[in-house]
């Protein structure tokens, strides 16, 4: 049970607090739509690998399934990518750029001040643009609001993947804070 | 000199970074004003004291600093009591209320999980209610975002105290992303 009552406790994650607070919910989810389905120049797949990562760092349930299923539906894989981001990727045909982001994103998770000139350089070498690099440390900086929210709150999660297969479609397809 | 080309290298912190990425700076800056400006069962002053504190914990100079000389703006407090902030508050006639909502925010630092039921059970004992709790909670984790992608990305600040009174001024009574 959450530490505070929700008015309906059987909505699991971010969900429920959502709906418990509808003014704050309108700029979060203004801002994961932004950042994980706006214009950028890293795709949704890939940004959604970083939010799922970083959330599976913070050791976050829940969004860390349910931003992974939204990378799955993304890129029409099957739900075993899910554990795949768990791994860090070892088997998937991941580019180097992302995988240099991914590290950066990282070092973001562990704390801002962790970010050194070579991790960048290294990122840049990789392909990574500016615009890029900006993304990759706001989407990690996200998802450590978003993780502890969820976390700080007390809120439960599905356990299984296949829970969360539906839920990453709507995320992917039809977006955030939008019916 | 931050780890990206921005704008204008001269403005220093998360200024920078809004007009590097106006369309990231609208749901970011929409979120600060519903946080710290919106209705909410604490005042302004708590919820910037709280900002400032997880800011302070985070080891983020800029993002401290400025909420701090907010809540100075409030409080109709001198710059001291950014200081004061730092220390904890050992001298502030501060609510056990607050300093309960406080203790909630260190948790939420350190990681999400960090938050038990004792914690919360002292914060009602203390006087909080849920809507407070919540507030308390999504703040610390919103600065954990913004204290990320301040340092993230290498930003520079303004070292004194005294170079943060205006700014402290202007997001207590004009506003987050209003001029």
């Amino acid at each position: 049970m959450a530490h505070i009552t929700l008015k309906n406790e059987e909505l699991p994650g971010i969900v429920g607090l959502l709906n418990y607070r509808p003014e704050t919910a309108r700029p979060l989810l203004n801002l994961a739509e932004t950042l994980l389905r706006g214009p950028s120049d890293l795709t949704s797949g890939e940004r959604e690998i970083i939010a799922a990562s970083v959330s599976y760092w913070n050791n976050c349930h829940f969004c860390h399934t349910s931003h992974a299923a939204a990378a799955c539906a993304h890129l029409g894989a099957g739900l075993g990518f899910i554990d795949e981001i768990k791994a860090g990727l070892p088997n998937a045909p991941v580019s180097d750029k992302l995988r240099a982001l991914l590290h950066i994103a990282h070092q973001v998770q562990k704390g801002g001040k962790n970010v050194s000139d070579a991790d960048v350089a290294a990122a840049r070498e990789a392909g990574a643009n500016d615009s890029e690099i900006h993304d990759a440390v706001l989407i990690a900086a996200a998802f450590c609001m978003f993780n502890r929210y969820v976390d700080g709150l007390g809120t439960w999660a599905p356990q299984p993947n296949e829970a969360y297969k539906e839920m990453g479609e709507r995320m992917a397809f039809v977006g955030y804070g939008k019916s």
